[in-house]
C-alpha cells in the first residue's frame, strides 16, 4: 500500500525558514527552502537554517525543489542546501531572479535553477506539482497541487485573497475549486494570520492612502519597507507619477531587488518616474519621492542611517515625510521606536501603521482561510506557517468548517504524518529544528558557544592566570587577573589583590587532586563566591593554566 | 519676576521610570521617582533609574515627593533616591503601602513616607500639591494640582475616563473642570497612548468576558496579569465568585500585593471566595480559578514556570483554561509568544488579547485626551509619559484643540521650561538620563562594561597569556591561549597553534617599544586578523601579562 509522508523540516511552530518534505515510495518533493534572522537569544548569530540531515541521509529520494515565492523565508537557505545536493530547483519568475542573485558565485547551483510559470506542472517521480497562483506581498506567488499516488496535497504557500491586487493577478479561485471537484487528500494551509477575524484590506487601501500622501506633502516623500516588497514599490512609482514627483531608490539591497524586478516586468515604471538618485538631488524637495529599506530599525539600513544623521545621501529636514510601509515584526519594535523618535527629531513627520493605513500585510485572515478550505474541500488538514499558537487555532478554525478533528494535524518541525489509502497518523520523528550560522560556522541549539555568549554578555568575564607545576599541580607563582565586561577598571583594581589573596589560599589549603581540571573548579568555585558577595554578579570565570 | 522651572528627570521620550522636578524660587517639588526594566542592549543589567544628579546638587530646595500611584514606573526608584535625600513622600493610600514593601529594610525611609487621600493639598515651599482623582489600571491613582506662585501645573499623572471603573471611583471631572475655571498655566498631560483614536474601552467589557469564561469553562481558569493590576485581581474574584469557583493567589509578588491590597480595603472578596492554594488543591478543576503573573514571559514568573512544566504547585492540563490579562510591552512579544505555544502544548486553551477581550489598558486614547484639556484650559502643554514619538503627536492633537503651537513644548528628559508672567522659554539642560543598576553597581550609558559585554555576546571572547620580559619586553616563553562563546572546542583547538605562532612571529619581528600597551596592541591586531580570515568573527582578544 502506498504511502505518503509529510515531513515538516521549518516554520511549523515557529515564524521563518520555512521548509517541508513530502515523501511517497521513492520520491521527495521539497517545498522552499527559507531562512530566518535569529533572535536575542542567539547572540552573534547571522542566519537561522533549517537542519538538512533528513534531506542528506535521503538524498537519493529527492526529486525537485517547489518554491512558492521569492521572500528569504522562503528561498534565503536555497544556496546552502545547493552546496552540498545536486537537485532541480523550480520556482516562479520573479523567485528564480531573486535566487539567481544569491547564488551567482555558485556556477552550479545557478545550473540547477528553472522558472515556472502558473499552471505549469513538473513531473518530480511518482509525483507531480502543479503551481496556480495566490496573491502575497510580492507578485509572481503560486501555492503548489502537488499529486501522488495516494493523493493530491495542496500546499497554499503564503496566500491571502485580494480581489484587487496591485499586479492584478488575484488568487486563482476557480483553479481552487477545480481541485476540489479533482479531490484534496490533505491541504496545507498558512496560518500567520489565523488570529485576526474578517478579511485582509486590499492592497488598494494603501495606494489611496500614499495617492493622499505624495499629492499633499510639500516636501520629500521617504518610504521605507521590505526591499521584496515588490508591489509596494510599485505603489509608490503610480502615486508618485499621479503627483508629478521622481522616484530614486535608496539601498543596495532594495536596489538589487528592483532592477531584478524591472528587468523581469514586474515593476513597471511610467517613462522618466524611476531614475537615479543623482537625478533627484537637485530637484525641488515636492517633486521628489525616494524608496528604501529600514522598516525593522536595522542597524545598517538606509533609513536608520538617515535617522542617525549618518546616511551618505539623504539628509532629513523639516518638511520630509516618511513613510513606514511594513509591520515591525515582533523583537523589533523597540528598535523601530527608536527610529521613529529619530526621525521625528529631525523635523521629519513620520507616517506609519499605528496611525496611519500605509500597510497590509500579506497574509489571509480568517475568512479568507475558510474560504481556501470551502473551495478546496480537503479530507485532512495541516496548518503550515506559524507559531504553535497560530496552528492550534487554524486546526479548530478548520473544525468549525466540519473537518473532523481526527483529521487535523497540529504538527511540530521533524513531526511526520503517515497517509495511506486506510487512514492517516502520526510517524517517527525525525532530525530537524534550527542550525545557526555563525560566520564560517554552524551551531545546533545545544551549542555550549551559545550558552557561554549568554553567559559572558550578562556577567562579563574574568580569567585568571594560574602557574603551576604539572608534576605537583602546586601553585608556583603569583595568579593574574584580567576581566572584561564585568566591572569597571577602578573596582577591577579594588577587588584584584582579595581576589588573587582567595586563590593562593584556597590552592595552599590542601589540594587534594592535582590534575588541572581540579584547579580550575576549585578556582571557580572561590572566586565565583567572591566576586558574587561583592557584586552580586556571576561573571563567566575562566582559568587558563600557564606551566613553569 | 518669579520664575517656573519643569525639569523632566525620567519618562519623556522613551517610556517608563517616570520623573520630573517643578522648581519654583528656593522650592522643588518631585512628581513620581520611577523605574523601567532594562532592553536587550543593556546586557546583565538589573533596573533602570533615574539620574538623581539634578536633584541632589539641589537638594537644599527640595521640599517633597508627590506619588501620582503606586506602579513600579512611578515609584520603583523611590528606595534608591531615599537613601540619599531625607525628604517627605506623599503617595496615595495603595501606593504607600506598596511603597512600604519596597523600603522596609530602611527604617528612615519609611519614616518619610506618608498617605494622601484626592482633595488633600500638601504645602512645599511656597508651592502646594493638590491630590485628585483619576483613573488608572492601579487602584488610588491621582492627578495633582500644583499651585506656584507663577501659576497652576497640572500634572495628570497616568489616566483614563472610565465612567464605570472596577472600584466605583471614576476621574474626578468635576474638580478638573474647577481648576479649569480658577485657572491653569500649565497642563502636562499623559501621552501613552495618544496614537489611539476614540476612547479606551471601559474595565466592563473584561468583566463581561471574565463572566463568560469562568462560566463556561469546565475545567480550572487560570488568570496571569501584572502584580500591580489589583482591579484585575478583583474582577477575576468577582467573576469566580458568581461562578462558584474559590481563588487562590500563586506568586510571591502578586500574593504581597494582593495581600496588602486587601489589608487596605482595595481589594474585597465575598467571604471564602479568596483563599489559600492548598484549599483549592484537592476541589474539582471546575470550582478553582487561579491568579498569576508572568504576562510577560519573565523566565521566573509562575506562568512561565508552569508553560516549561517547572512549577512547584500548578501542573498545566489538558482542560485547564489560561488568560493572558495584559499586553505584551514592545521587546517582550517573542517571549510571550513561546509562552503560549508551551500552554498550548500543554493541552490548555489559552486566551490572549488578540484573540479575546482580556485586557484593556490603563491609559487615555485621543478623546479622553482631548477632554482634559477641554476641562482644564491651559494656557501651556508639555506633553508627558511616552517615547518622543507620542510626544510628538500629543502636542499635535493640543494644537488641533487651539492650543498655540508656540505654547506647546515636546520636552525631553534634562531639558528645562521656564515661565514666568512674560512667557515660556527653554531654558539650560541639566544631567538626565538612565543610571543602570548592575548588582551593587551603577553605570552610566557610556560605560565601558556595558560596551564590552555587547561585544562578548556576539563573538565571545580570546584570551591570551604573554609571558614577557619586563625589562626587554621580548616574548620569554610560549603564549597561553583560551576563548569562550567564540568558536567549539574542537576547532579552538585546531586554532590554537597557529594563532601562537602569528603572536610569536609578530612580537620576534622586532617590537619597536617593549611597554605593555605597545605588545597588547599588536597582539590584538595579529590575532583579529587570524580569526577574522578563519572564522569570519571578531572576538574580543583579551591579553595578559605574566612577568617572568
Amino acid at each position: 500500500m502506498d504511502k505518503l509522508k509529510i515531513i515538516p523540516l521549518g516554520g511549523l511552530g515557529e515564524i521563518g525558514k520555512n521548509m517541508m518534505a513530502i515523501e511517497c515510495g521513492n520520491d521527495i518533493v521539497i517545498v522552499d527552502v527559507g531562512l530566518m534572522f535569529p533572535g536575542e537569544d542567539t547572540p552573534g548569530v547571522d542566519l537561522v537554517i533549517p537542519d538538512f540531515s533528513y534531506v542528506m541521509e535521503n538524498k537519493s529520494k529527492v526529486r525537485g525543489v517547489a518554491i512558492t515565492h521569492g521572500h528569504e523565508d522562503h528561498v534565503g537557505a536555497l544556496p546552502f542546501l545547493l552546496r552540498q545536493l545536486e537537485v532541480p530547483v523550480y520556482a516562479p519568475r520573479l523567485a528564480h531572479g531573486l535566487v539567481s542573485l544569491k547564488v551567482k558565485d555558485n556556477k552550479r547551483g545557478e545550473s540547477m535553477l528553472h522558472t515556472v510559470d502558473s499552471g505549469d506542472i513538473i513531473k518530480m517521480g511518482d509525483m507531480s506539482v502543479e503551481f496556480f497562483r495566490v496573491c502575497h506581498s510580492i507578485p509572481d506567488a503560486m501555492g503548489l497541487m502537488i499529486r501522488t499516488p495516494v493523493g493530491a496535497v495542496i500546499h497554499t504557500g503564503d496566500f491571502k485573497f485580494d480581489h484587487t491586487p496591485v499586479d492584478g493577478k488575484p488568487s486563482d479561485l476557480a483553479k481552487l475549486a477545480e481541485y476540489g471537484k479533482e479531490g484534496v487528500l490533505l491541504l496545507c494551509s498558512d496560518s500567520t494570520y489565523v488570529e485576526i477575524p474578517g478579511y485582509t484590506p486590499s492592497e488598494q487601501i494603501v495606494s489611496a492612502t500614499f495617492d493622499h500622501i505624495m499629492a499633499e506633502s510639500t516636501g520629500r516623500v521617504i518610504v521605507a519597507t521590505f526591499a521584496s516588497l515588490v508591489s509596494r514599490v510599485q505603489q509608490v512609482i503610480d502615486s508618485a507619477a499621479k503627483s508629478n514627483r521622481k522616484v530614486a531608490i535608496v539601498g543596495r539591497s532594495m536596489s538589487e531587488t528592483v532592477a531584478m524586478a524591472q528587468k523581469l516586468d514586474y515593476i513597471r515604471s511610467p517613462k522618466g518616474t524611476l531614475v537615479s538618485f543623482d537625478q533627484i538631488k537637485h530637484l525641488p524637495a515636492r517633486e521628489v519621492a525616494i524608496v528604501t529599506t529600514g522598516t525593522q530599525g536595522e542597524p545598517t539600513s538606509a533609513l536608520v542611517r538617515m535617522a542617525n544623521k549618518d546616511h551618505r545621501q539623504v539628509q532629513i529636514t523639516a518638511g520630509d515625510t516618511v513613510v513606514m510601509s511594513a509591520t515591525a515584526i515582533p523583537g523589533n519594535q523597540t528598535v523601530v521606536s527608536k527610529t521613529i523618535d529619530n526621525l521625528f527629531r529631525l523635523g521629519a513627520n513620520v507616517l506609519y501603521e499605528r496611525i496611519a493605513m500605509v500597510h497590509v500585510h500579506g497574509h489571509a485572515a480568517q475568512e479568507e482561510l475558510k474560504l481556501m478550505m470551502s473551495l478546496t474541500k480537503p479530507k485532512y488538514f495541516v496548518p503550515v506557517h506559524g507559531e504553535y499558537h497560530h496552528l492550534v487555532l487554524h486546526s479548530r478554525l478548520a473544525q468549525t468548517m466540519g473537518i473532523p478533528a481526527e483529521n487535523t494535524f497540529v504538527m511540530e518541525d521533524g513531526d511526520t504524518l503517515e497517509i495511506t489509502a486506510k487512514g492517516a497518523k502520526r510517524g517517527e520523528r525525525v532530525s530537524a529544528g534550527p542550525v545557526y550560522v555563525d560566520g564560517m560556522n554552524t551551531w545546533k541549539p545545544d551549542s555550549t558557544v551559545l550558552r557561554d555568549r549568554r553567559s559572558l554578555s550578562n556577567d562579563g568575564v574574568v580569567v585568571v592566570v594560574v602557574p603551576v607545576d604539572t608534576e605537583t599541580g602546586y601553585l608556583v607563582g603569583d595568579p593574574e587577573i584580567a576581566s572584561s565586561g564585568f566591572v569597571d577598571a577602578k573596582q577591577a583594581d579594588e577587588l584584584r589583590e582579595a581576589a588573587k589573596e582567595e586563590i593562593i589560599k584556597a590552592l595552599n589549603q590542601g589540594v587534594e587532586h592535582n590534575e588541572w581540571s581540579f584547579i580550575q573548579a576549585k578556582v571557580k568555585e572561590v572566586l565565583g563566591k567572591y566576586y558574587y558577595a561583592h557584586t552580586k554578579r556571576r561573571p563567566l570565570i575562566l582559568p587558563v593554566a600557564i606551566e613553569v
